[in-house]
């Protein structure tokens, strides 16, 4: 192994050091796989003061992965590589990038011992193309995989590093946080801190949004830099000073002045989604909810229990597609089904009421609706959902429309019940009275 | 616009053009929003004889999106680019673009027409950066938005084709089935159908089904290409023939000796998901289908109604959480809970069948354990599962244990659930005895 005193650590600050992420395989290419590397990498970086500065996907061709890692390592402090670590004959990045390095492959025997051992302690046969995963470079460190067959591979030549990645999540991810991120820091490669602080919103759009904050960010001029970010359901703005004129503490009271702005508008500080936010403040005010879904079909109630600790606050949930299944398990009353129909404010009511007392419950968010394609009514086209909110001091439903397809606006209709019982659950915090501005009033 | 008879079409079958995508966007590298645009494109172009050659994210800054574009530009024969049009400071690409081409911007009169009546209809107060949004380039055609206000734009230019979307993926990817693959099939630039059979596996890890399928395979040499891909809870093969010595009957005839031969661990071909598989079985078999879960927290009752037309066979699902619940919605009895506990066979077994009989289902799925990170017994730590299959012809449970955080462990309980349903649906359509190997028999 190369002495760490040749690394980048001894030449540039971190916010200067080249970052890339090379993402090898074709299924990545052809969508067949989504490229998850680059958000958990990215994210994790982003998180101790490093942007990647560029994230390239090839082919598993061997010409393609040679000549791309020859200029990638040129260019860059760090490549981190992903994929092409396995047993099958598509996975080529070790030889390839050990002809780039002038490096030979060995053979580890502690590497084919913990292969060997896997097998049997899965009860499966190992078949010979798996020792391939054995070869390591002559000049590096193999890194443990605890998850899977194909270690990882840390290299520290020509005064950069290189770390090689296997390609599934699941091996991936613990390697990277238990084995690389300290290795990075030891060197001086990252920060320990954020560099950035990020707001998340919901209710406003991008463009209005920056519009609301302008007045703050022109106070600072060319000193901070803005960038926002739509997602499905909320708008995140990142405020940093990447010339480091302006420190965190001075970010943090911008970020706040911003918040303060927004009122209701503004979620949370970081990356917690609208679920995680209700959790919190379900649990701080000592208080339970349940779920009665139609069209979102348990969505609703996964966000929550996605949750660790979840039971603390979460009752459960149904998802009730037949009207039988509505009387059944949530009371709702026979007559109102045939008088409004199950896609109505009324049955929305009382799926929220059924919810919060079959499951005893403090809140319930019930959600009614046509997510399509087939189905809807003329007064009620595909797309239309109803909403009801179910609180210790009464009940409201409100009527959306979305346009999209069926995975579309079951997520739409989610996000709009986590915001509206986010709402909620901040007024009830406040003391303020709680009647939401965007529901009708049902009882 | 440019004649189309200066395309690339004119000069290259279709296996050997140069796709080339650009993703713009720090929040793509800081990984906060995934990279869906490269799976989504990558498997529009794949499914219409494309394989995209390079996927390339790269920063906001416009120094290294004029850099990078001009040398994609030199390389490519089609450029696709994504972000970066909005209305806000860091959207640069159209501006970055144009001085690469040597293209002007201009205003375009009907795309601010658009703009202005979409905020109306929205009843939203459209803020003067929006405007922005309305410059297009001199030579090239707006591509409409219709669900967003930033326009896609296409330019044919120095014989090659560049085509630029928006970011948001609601606004993208009907932009791009609607004007971009009708655009690039006019030209001859993409092929009508499949250029690969994928087989979707499961039940059997990727080295050994290598091992298992490769007999066939060397039947045909170099002539046939294979690649393997693991997912969660499925394994895919593709097999194709990059040098065309192959045609499409030929490589469809391996495939199906390939699903003889894995027998039951064959799933699909194509992309089809477990969910989608058991409920064409379901339909098929005219039978109907109930979901009772603890840990999973409705993740499987929505991998079911994800699927269009589901109230066709999903009677419904339940996600208790506490004993109450199990008791109140499912009619799991008190006595059963105080002796096995919520974690235990007996208990998925007594949901399973409660959902069934309670929402009036033939089949029902139950999945109760511990997600972790908390919780969990001597006996059963966390990790462990037990899941139940309710049939019309009997009922069994069987524990599986899954190292992993909370979100993983549910999704790989899940998939299980679904890979035995499906199994079980095989046997029933086939007329076999439904015993299944992989449960243990409870009544």
């Amino acid at each position: 192994m190369v002495s760490s005193s040749n690394t980048p650590a001894t030449r540039k600050p971190v916010a200067q050091l080249y970052y890339e992420l090379l993402t090898l395989g074709d299924e990545l290419l052809l969508g067949l796989t989504a490229n998850g590397h680059l958000t958990f990498i990215g994210a994790q970086l982003g998180r101790r003061g490093v942007t990647l500065r560029r994230n390239i996907t090839i082919t598993d061709d061997a010409d393609v992965i040679v000549a791309q890692f020859r200029e990638s390592w040129a260019r860059a402090d760090v490549v981190i590589t992903t994929g092409g670590l396995g047993p099958t004959c598509d996975d080529r990045t070790r030889e390839c990038l050990a002809e780039v390095l002038g490096q030979k492959l060995v053979h580890d025997a502690s590497v084919e011992a913990s292969i060997v051992a896997r097998f049997a302690r899965l009860g499966r046969t190992m078949t010979p193309n798996n020792l391939k995963q054995a070869l390591v470079f002559e000049r590096g460190e193999v890194l443990v995989n605890a998850n899977g067959t194909a270690p990882g591979l840390w290299v520290e030549q020509d005064g950069k590093i290189l770390v090689m990645l296997p390609g599934p999540p699941n091996e991936l991810q613990p390697m990277f946080i238990e084995q690389i991120v300290p290795r990075l820091a030891a060197r001086g490669l990252l920060t320990e801190k954020e560099a950035y602080v990020q707001l998340r919103t919901s209710g406003v759009g991008e463009s209005a949004l920056e519009t609301r904050l302008q007045p703050i960010f022109d106070r600072f001029g060319a000193a901070l830099s803005i960038a926002f970010c739509a997602h499905s359901g909320h708008v995140d703005c990142r405020v940093s000073s990447p010339g480091g004129q302006l420190d965190d503490l001075q970010l943090q009271v911008i970020a706040a002045q911003c918040a303060k702005l927004l009122g209701e508008d503004f979620v949370c500080y970081g990356h917690d989604s609208l679920a995680k936010v209700c959790a919190d403040m379900l649990r701080a005010q000592e208080k339970t909810l349940a779920c009665a879904e139609t069209a979102s079909g348990g969505l609703l109630a996964n966000s929550f229990t996605d949750i660790s600790g979840a039971s603390k606050f979460f009752a459960g949930g149904t998802v009730c597609y037949s009207n039988e299944s509505k009387m059944q398990l949530l009371d709702v009353p026979e007559c109102l089904l045939a008088q409004h129909g199950a896609v109505s404010a009324e049955n929305a009511v009382a799926m929220a009421t059924g919810a919060a007392e079959k499951l005893g419950a403090d809140y319930a968010v019930a959600i009614t609706g046509f997510a399509g394609p087939c189905g809807g009514t003329q007064e009620n086209p595909v797309g239309t959902f109803f909403l009801a909110l179910h609180a210790p001091h009464g009940v409201w439903s409100k009527k959306l429309s979305y346009p999209g397809p069926r995975t579309t606006v079951k997520v739409r209709a989610v996000n709009a019940a986590l915001d509206w019982l986010r709402r909620e659950l901040v007024r009830a915090a406040s003391g303020a009275s709680a009647i939401s501005p965007r529901g009708e009033a049902m009882q």
